[in-house]
């Protein structure tokens, strides 16, 4: 793809995704708990994107791509991008193929499995997933599905970014989003332009996008995993996205695995929603590193017991 | 109140609720998680008024009452109805005067402060609350916001009915409501009347109003306590809601508190939403008491941790 492709994802674009989304998509409430903001002595709105289909807003761009490719697809993905394109491809009549690493959290290989989707074992010491990829495509056909990187995916996220615009206050002119490779970032500030900025939020030590943005060009983490958040665990800013931050974001948060699960126990009393950690993210940062009243995306849903627990266990409530 | 104030309870006041409340309550989704439906082999939609100002449906009937009263108001609760009274009579620019048991739990008495409410606590064994909020009404003169038997509550709960109606797939002709003194469950039954059949659900021991439909007259509980439904635990069903339950309403449909339980982890783990027990009852009797498709209200999810932790140990996620 090259800069041709990053041209085509316009406000066009996603409101043409959302044409596609009607009806299929989850329109997810913007909340508000009056509870929460008198204990941190201003106001929070948080978009629902947990209560969205298969857990996470990812089911927006997966949906929007998919009904633009022809026959079955493929998605490299271990998380919630794996369960967005396999309902997306089953509610659109396809087949999806997801290669997963083997040791992928069983949860995971078993709710992509029930979206009905074949799912592809890798060993990752010793396979190379690409190689596995570029044969699937050429044996049987299959229409690649990047979880970032594709113009059909970020216009898809946007379509979160028109429903918050829809119900933000007008006081309200801030927006957190958790960050990742920048596809819901992107999609959400390409929604939001001219009417609120919207900043990127990142877990301690995958500060990538924080940092890429401080240096004007794209930056690597040095580690790949060490975070509960590990639904925003990306190596570097795509190359797609990372034009449209540059241009249209402000200045990074980063947050603590601590600082997210809090702000799940706080969701949990205060919203009743329940949120991954890196789905959690924008909301810690709005608690623990802002100031103003401010919206905030939180982003997706599926976590383990083990941990939900940990984060309710350290909770006041 | 006589039989005329039952008779004024009519779909135009229920929309005349959804006019007032436009923008002040959440226009609530209607959830669906395939992988749930996979589960069970059936399909369930899921109104998630949890999601509602103050964490339960009990929002909207308040609202609705206040916004129709002058002056200063008072309600009986240890519960949601005490939430809903207090944030509404603040959203009015009015004050709230809630008589709650002094042995109520300590965390609803801190929410219901929390949204501005003057709480008067009173003795059970020693006092009669009757007495104290006639005394209050005389003194101050406040306006009584009554749980359930009031036209307005009725009337404001119903609009929950009025978004099912919207939402709702044409194949889906059967609507589960959590069911206390009656007013969610008469309001939406009137709302969906000539769409959906409503059918209330209660807790084991405290199905007054199934044996009421069942004999075609009033019932009593033997107990007024012992359920983790709480919020669900009425000892008769109302003098206004009965009648209207008795010409719209199916049978009802009795759970346990297991069978809650059960269904707030599922409802954790595939909607990732956050339920108290008697909020769960609808959706218990969907999945543990139902065949078809069917469509529940999640009415509620002001849960202690305690019990919530005790939903997900007993859960396989």
């Amino acid at each position: 793809m090259d800069a041709a492709a990053l041209s085509s994802v316009t406000r066009d674009d996603i409101a043409a995704a959302a044409d596609r989304l009607r009806g299929h998509a989850v329109r997810t409430p913007l909340l508000n708990a009056p509870s929460l903001d008198d204990a941190i002595g201003r106001r929070i709105w948080i978009k629902a994107e947990c209560l969205q289909k298969t857990g996470s807003f990812k089911f927006r761009g997966a949906y929007n791509a998919v009904s633009q490719t022809v026959g079955d697809v493929l998605a490299f993905s271990s998380g919630n991008h794996a369960q967005g394109v396999a309902l997306a491809a089953r509610m659109l009549g396809r087949q999806a193929v997801i290669v997963m690493p083997s040791d992928a959290p069983e949860v995971k290989i078993a709710n992509t499995r029930s979206y009905g989707a074949e799912v592809v074992l890798y060993d990752r010491a010793g396979e190379n997933r690409e190689d596995i990829g570029a044969r699937l495509v050429a044996d049987r056909g299959l229409a690649l599905v990047r979880p970032y990187d594709d113009p059909r995916v970020i216009a898809g996220q946007g379509t979160c970014g028109l429903e918050i615009a829809e119900d933000l206050p007008e006081t309200v002119s801030e927006v957190l989003v958790c960050c990742g490779g920048g596809g819901l970032t992107s999609g959400v500030a390409l929604a939001l332009e001219g009417r609120a900025t919207v900043r990127p939020v990142e877990p301690e030590g995958f500060d990538d996008v924080a940092r890429s943005l401080a240096a004007g060009e794209r930056q690597t983490n040095a580690a790949l995993s060490g975070s509960l958040c590990d639904a925003i665990l990306t190596p570097t800013p795509g190359e797609l996205t990372f034009p449209i931050l540059q241009r249209l974001c402000g200045p990074g948060l980063v947050i603590t695995d601590a600082e997210a699960l809090r702000a799940m126990a706080l969701a949990w009393q205060h919203l009743r929603i329940v949120l991954e950690p890196g789905g959690a993210a924008a909301l810690a940062a709005a608690l623990f590193h802002h100031s103003d009243d401010v919206a905030v995306v939180a982003s997706g849903g599926n976590v383990d017991r083990a941990v939900f627990t940990q984060a309710l266990a350290g909770s006041a409530g």
